[in-house]
């Protein structure tokens, strides 16, 4: 400790310096409000106790990581998303990652595909392939993963609304890769919570849609142990203005309305948890960022062992994929984007997360094209082996400021789940519009800020340059339409039409009674039924949620 | 403290798990041959205790930060290395980087002028104007810093044995400019030892050579009191393959040679030390670097102050300026190097520097384009403003890794020093070829590594491409250097002819004299006598340097 007090120092000394010459700021924040001290210094650091508070990595709490040497026995998965106009285009920049060193798969959908329309359908017109992959049934899915074998791969599908489909569909290029599904690694989205809060592709009202959720969980559980059957996220509540507070208690409300849910369904919490997975943003306050994942590793611990009784330490054990804030991108001077990308995964790192997407520099203004995403494969292997962050776990322990930020952003975010609870949980909070409110706060006070130039952004409000440059943009081959629309086409006129009806006819049952839905789910997608037509089941037995107004 | 010792955990828990599983290489090691390890905890930390380690910033041993409040208060000086084909053009680029947000200039020269030719001696021919603009006379000079002024902004100059030319030249422009030179803001590295070691531009033998360092410290101990008189260099002993423990060490062994030479020469210590400066390289490992920031800063107050005996705190206190690792840059994927110049970038400002260059995507190729430049200032202005690492002081301080790093960066370092004292300082060490030798064994050392592949550089080792981008690079437009070269004719033929004789003849006797040399020197570019003339005299008395070997 030392011998003077910060305080007395801050009195003594600062004070006076700063009264006479000011600083650039009135105030220093992070992004969740929590005041910037000039200095830290060990009077800063929790009075915990290291076993309390951090602990050895591997071991609860985790704080320090959820393996023993991290990134030393293996880096983190290298996992860029895409998907393009088609499944054909799609395979190719799958093959041409993995060639580059990619280490796992992240497929993007299109807007049709998430909320359960085809390529044909009429609501889908103008929207086949914009935004990611079309998927409308079996066929498209066996061109999207032709010549990559799905034991070797591991896999993580955007995908919410319509996650057991997709889901399903995997399984079933699995079986017909002659792969067995207990092999299969990857993720499925399938965080509907947050599609009502921030991301909007939600279909059915949140009730039957946690059924949907939970009945993955189940399949799961038993057909696919080392897969991961949720992806609980904050990422998108981020984009949306979330703090990165709010970003932890908004997730984790989730999180244990999913358990909650599970609990519900009769299955035990070991059962489950350990196949529960998380998705945040890196955003680019380096320190802030890196002291949120490693709060987020102590929180769900917590939250695992203490709230529900999980025995299991893998239930306990929080692993999460990360992707750099696409918010932060700029159209303006796109290759700034590379030195935001580049801190922001850098905090990922020191954070600790199993899986990470770099955005690329073109990201804001269109799908990336494959020199972007190569360079976004490139910054993650730099900061791999060239950075040396990768060689000890948890580089930043016992920072002071880091220390202080982690255990700052944990109270924050627990005292949020407080009221939460409070008002009885992530679904009945929804309903009264809390979450979507607290969230647009937050994004108006920053963009405030933006508008009033006391937060910085370079080449936006400061630093501009007239002429922002050419890029040469990823575009859709209208080509790749007609393919994907004659396929469709093709699946509706030569599949066994009997069997497929009869199909949905057993599905609209299950989802009537109680069984679990993936099963049925699987038997439609091998009959060659569509997502659209899958989803319409749904539609028609669960019907369709409206918007949910904040106010 | 943990309860189970680190010792413990990695006899029961981690070692059977990299039996069985193994790491990514067989051992961890930084650039200094550190061994890391998996895991740092509080028993890693320095038992030294927080006042003697760390101290407040702003005070000794100044570990944690010159300023009370560094970032807080003032960013660094955002300071692009630029020079190119004409003082014209030259002049260009330096209105461009200030209008772009720049806040110091920082002037690199010709070979030519670096090593006392002018831009029409015979020696001169395809090197005008090839690295940094050509300096030959004060007209020359005028050209330059046209329309800049230069109580204003703050200069650096990279010129070494003509250093004290240069500056005379500096003076004579804010002279004319009507600026006092006490308001004089900038450096000349002036720092000949590592000439000798590691750059290669020196002329006269080292004696002579460290007689003209310290004429400059003592011209400007009166003249410009707020002129850094010397910019002590571990930069290009580290680009040329000095580890990080070397680069420290072999700068401060040639920093406490300057000390005791101006001694020597009568001046008191604490009437120059205050106007030392430094210069160090970041290199890609991030802590590693960082560390090596902290240990420099404390091990530079330890020397001033215990060794030298200085009283004022202003000579304790270390202030450096960074440039990103030049060595670290790949002509294949030039993209790449944004990447890694925003992480040793990152390091620079962890590590509380006072002034930084970044260097350019480009320059492993050419001198950088306006494009690339400007990216690197922009790289600055994100991490200055967007990634929060700027709003609290050292927040890496605490963390065991860095904490255990800097002690033992520092421990290696005054080791080296010890044996460098032992041998009689710096300047016997070079006679033996001590240094030179040393970092020739570590840049082998590192160039078998990557050959081996034992390290991995990205897009040269590993992730290699076919087909390198075409790049759009800076090239040297003959028109420039025929200005140029127009100009030194008309000055030859205009100016004074017998007072510039008169000025190289009072020169000479000062130069065989003991008087100090820079008034002398002032008094001939203001006679408008060229760089190479001056040269000459020093060459003509003081002989000239033959190349050191290191065996």
């Amino acid at each position: 400790m030392p011998s003077q007090s910060k305080h007395e120092w801050m009195d003594n000394t600062l004070g006076p310096l700063v009264k006479r010459f000011g600083e650039r700021q009135p105030s220093f924040e992070t992004s969740s409000g929590v005041e910037v001290e000039p200095l830290y210094t060990p009077e800063d650091v929790n009075g915990g106790g290291y076993d309390d508070s951090l602990g050895y990595p591997g071991e609860y709490p985790f704080t320090r990581g959820v393996q023993p040497n991290m990134y030393r026995g293996r880096l983190w998965t290298m996992r860029q998303y895409a998907g393009l106009a088609s499944p054909e285009e799609s395979n190719r920049r799958y093959r041409y990652l993995l060639e580059q060193g990619q280490t796992g798969l992240s497929v993007a959908f299109d807007l049709p595909t998430q909320i359960g329309y085809d390529s044909d359908h009429p609501m889908a017109a103008g929207e086949v392939g914009r935004t990611g992959v079309p998927i409308s049934s079996l066929a498209d899915m066996e061109v999207l993963f032709d010549g990559i074998p799905l034991d070797k791969v591991s896999t993580s599908m955007t995908i919410n609304s319509t996650a057991s489909i997709l889901l399903a569909l995997y399984v079933a290029v699995a079986r017909r890769q002659g792969v067995s599904t207990d092999k299969l690694n990857g993720t499925v989205q399938n965080d509907i919570l947050k599609e009502y809060i921030a991301r909007g592709t939600y279909i059915y009202p949140p009730r039957p849609s946690m059924r949907l959720v939970t009945d993955v969980f189940q399949y799961c559980s038993d057909a696919t142990p080392r897969w991961n059957t949720i992806s609980i996220s904050g990422y998108h509540m981020s984009e949306a203005g979330a703090t990165a507070a709010q970003e932890l208690a908004f997730t984790f409300s989730n999180a244990i309305a999913y358990v909650e849910a599970a609990l519900d369904s009769g299955m035990d919490v070991d059962s489950f948890a350990g196949q529960l997975s998380f998705f945040f943003v890196a955003q680019s306050n380096l320190f802030e960022e890196a002291a949120k994942f490693r709060a987020a590793r102590r929180m769900w611990a917590k939250i695992t062992r203490e709230r529900f009784g999980a025995k299991d330490p893998r239930s306990w054990r929080l692993r999460f994929h990360t992707q750099t804030a696409g918010v932060t991108l700029t159209a303006q001077q796109p290759d700034n984007n590379v030195i935001r990308s580049t801190v922001q995964a850098l905090a990922a790192i020191l954070g600790g997360t199993q899986s990470l997407h770099v955005n690329s520099r073109d990201e804001a203004l269109a799908l990336p094209t494959e020199e972007a995403v190569r360079l976004s494969l490139r910054t993650q292997q730099i900061l791999a082996h060239e950075s040396g962050v990768t060689d000890t776990v948890d580089p930043l322990a016992g920072s002071y400021y880091v220390e202080s930020l982690t255990d700052q952003l944990e109270e924050r975010a627990f005292d949020y789940i407080e009221r939460i609870d409070e008002m009885g949980g992530a679904l009945a909070a929804l309903d009264q519009g809390y979450q979507i409110r607290e969230i647009h706060e937050s994004a108006f006070r920053r963009q405030q800020e933006v508008e009033d130039r006391r937060r910085v952004v370079v080449g936006v409000n400061e630093y501009q340059l007239e002429t922002p440059p050419i890029e040469k943009l990823q575009t859709i081959d209208e080509d790749e339409t007609g393919r994907q629309l004659a396929r469709v086409a093709r699946v509706r006129s030569e599949r066994d039409g009997p069997a497929a009806t009869a199909s949905l006819s057993r599905l609209r049952e299950a989802a009537l009674g109680r069984d679990n839905t993936v099963p049925a789910i699987l038997e439609c997608v091998e009959a060659y039924t569509t997502v659209g037509e899958i989803s319409g089941v749904f539609r028609e037995v669960f019907g369709e949620q409206q918007e949910i107004s904040p106010f």
